[in-house]
């Protein structure tokens, strides 16, 4: 952020002044920083400078870019060199270039390559963005299996400047079905005239086209892998994942996780970058929906003014015992959400989690029950054994209940398709507080003995 | 999780039935699939398939182990046994081993290895495990510059096996100094005869070994990088970190956080092996901080007992007008923790992002105090002008103070050198319950025009 902040003015001036000496200063840098300073540009800025850069180094930039911005660059340059460039971009970055851009634009770009990358952004679209498919490039090398590894190497050699990366190829049959992976590694260390087929692993792990990207990541992680082909059915190879697309997506995931932890509709875009109003649009109905819930609140305290005018201190503890249900709501809540994330349980399991839960719904509860029933009795001038006993017990029981919501919601929520870490603290807290009022109260009633008037 | 708990009964009575069987079957395993069948054996079964299969296999298996166990098996295998196993491991894993075992194992193995070993586990033991230097390895391939291509190629051949990785080289000079990366690609790519001073990138990104990890998973993703030298302030070599460190910690990293946000004290341990005691004490101290400040809630209704007995409707909407500033609040964490996890922005940027979250608040407390209002001039009995207008208003108020909370408390716990994450949205939503009270019933004795019966 800073790098470009600095650099993009003066790359502007210069670029007025000395067009091919900005693109001189361009050149030297990284693509990651490239794009970052291109972005910082006013759009006719940036065009001028995809310009005047060597075509693969411009490629290399766009590589790299915001999608959005990127997408939006393309509309201003002229066709021709659009093509151009579209050519010299990786292979997955292209399709995901193509899915951002209109219709027209797309169709008419598409129609300018050769059918055999045609053919590939096709291919590429046709997964989900989160898929295997969707992160997989068809820049991979394939080898035939007889061949030396001095001739795949040359092989190798060859193709290298197109390919996503050399350090993984894999040995493919006529028809295309994958038979096994070599490393570089493996074909630098063979023997002089050793063919590929023995050198190779036969039996390299595989995944399909439509696996869940996070599944993909802890593949990549469990086995420490570099690349991991992408097959059909039949075993036909369909691309390879990378170890970089991994770790974007890993990152992409976690920032993801935590605004919807904190009850937010995630964002891509960086915070300032992020238009205050559509902040607003991804917080509101989240806040919205938690508010509608609440509101029952009010409905159920009014329902129980008997009681409340019966004793006026049962109302002091209501906040307490409501955010002790909530928090360990919350708690149980990240458990079951981490353990989903790193696979480590699904929703076979609900059962066992589910006890397991209540159990130390009961443990917690039990030792702040403890706490309140002592507040309750000794502090203040609300007290009385009745409702400290009433205090005591609504804990534990809305402890209880909080642990039960907080990881069955979680559960439930990934049963039906969706992403568990929206069963989030805030969330939970507003489940179990219409109920937890109603819990406590009833609690407070029979312990202390309260009738209704009316009856 | 599947893998291991199918094979492990087999493996065990294929063991004890033909011990060398067993080895076969075990070599056939990638080495994470070993490591987990190990872990799932008793100690004993554990200690003799270490034993039978090759040594090279059981130290791979050992290095993809999870800690704890490998430190309990390393006090049951015989010293020289033992010390075979630790110079065929990883030296960041033999590292991390030595720091997991009792000191006394720890000393007397030490001693039992060469005077090059010791060295490079003490060089790697002095920086803490989340840092650069705690996640580097020693195992890097280091070239002269004056190296042909075709000599580099022969030197990466004969010192491949004890490498970490060799897709990355490191050219230095007889001091260790740092003058470049050469890629096994760029080798490869080379003309015949090219020395690798003239391939190399000299420019290469380094990092002080105490620099984050999450900074350096950043720089990883960044550049899409496979391997990334730590260097000291003269530009000395220390070691390499690779991707497959850095996945790892990404996922690791995810996990604690997604923990830290429920308001947990994390755990490494999976859900179901972790001991029920132990999530005890993990959650424990957190609910009862927050069950802690929640105490006060009591305190402060308690206090205003005369507004609440003026207008008994007071109370009826005490925990909607909470959680909206607890919800607000979470949101506004969240965001804020996302941005300095992804180095959008700093503690630096303290005063801009609390007054947009300030103005956020306005909008968004605005959205719900009007919604307050209507409910409670339109709805239920408890109604009445004048206290709508004061839920409204305190609606308000609670969003921005919420707001200016969730925002400023990340930033401040960054700022004292902790992890933001713990700010998580119970914290907060126990933070501003009680001042949210007052905030509420403070608005309602102004705007209902009460006084205090004492004055």
């Amino acid at each position: 952020v800073r790098l470009a902040s600095l650099l993009a003015p003066d790359l502007e001036e210069t670029l007025k002044s000395n067009p091919l000496h900005a693109a001189e200063l361009a050149e030297e840098l990284h693509a990651a920083d490239l794009a970052e300073v291109i972005e910082g540009l006013t759009d006719e800025t940036a065009v001028a400078m995809l310009h005047a850069l060597p075509p693969p180094v411009s490629a290399s930039a766009l590589d790299a870019m915001n999608h959005a911005k990127r997408a939006e660059l393309f509309q201003k340059l002229e066709r021709p060199f659009a093509v151009q460039l579209t050519e010299l971009m990786s292979a997955d970055e292209r399709a995901d270039l193509f899915q951002a851009l209109p219709a027209e634009l797309r169709t008419d770009l598409l129609g300018r390559l050769t059918k055999e990358e045609q053919r590939d952004v096709r291919e590429l679209l046709r997964y989900p963005e989160t898929s295997a498919g969707g992160l997989m490039t068809t820049d991979y090398v394939a080898l035939k299996p007889e061949l030396t590894a001095e001739r795949a190497i040359d092989e190798v050699r060859r193709t290298a400047a197109e390919k996503e990366t050399i350090y993984e190829a894999y040995a493919v049959d006529p028809n295309g079905t994958l038979l096994g992976s070599v490393s570089l590694r493996d074909l630098v260390l063979a023997r002089v005239g050793q063919p590929i087929s023995t050198v190779m692993n036969a039996d390299t792990i595989s995944v399909p086209p439509d696996m869940n990207q996070e599944d993909v990541a802890r593949i990549f992680q469990r086995y420490g892998l570099l690349a991991l082909p992408v097959v059909d059915a039949a075993r036909k190879m369909l691309g390879i994942v990378t170890v970089d697309d991994v770790v974007h997506v890993m990152k992409e995931e976690q920032a993801e996780a935590i605004q919807k932890l904190g009850a937010v509709q995630p964002t891509e875009t960086p915070y300032f970058e992020t238009d205050f109003w559509v902040f607003v649009r991804k917080r509101a109905p989240w806040l919205m929906a938690m508010f509608g819930g609440e509101i029952f609140t009010a409905t159920i305290l009014e329902r129980y003014s008997w009681a409340r005018a019966a004793n006026q201190a049962i109302e002091v503890f209501v906040p307490l015992i409501l955010s002790t249900g909530g928090n360990t709501g919350s708690q149980s809540s990240s458990l079951v959400i981490r353990g989903m994330a790193l696979g480590e349980f699904g929703v076979g399991d609900a059962v066992k989690i589910l006890w397991r839960e209540l159990r130390m719904g009961m443990v917690l509860g039990g030792m702040l029950g403890l706490f309140g029933f002592f507040r309750v009795l000794l502090v203040g001038h609300s007290g009385g054994g009745g409702l400290a006993l009433a205090v005591g017990l609504a804990l534990i029981a809305n402890a209880c209940f909080g642990a039960v919501v907080g990881s069955g919601l979680p559960l439930l929520i990934k049963r039906m398709g969706y992403d568990p870490a929206v069963s989030s603290g805030p969330f939970i807290a507003s489940l179990v507080d219409v109920l937890g009022i109603g819990i406590y109260v009833e609690v407070a009633i029979w312990v202390l003995g309260l009738s209704h008037p009316g009856h």
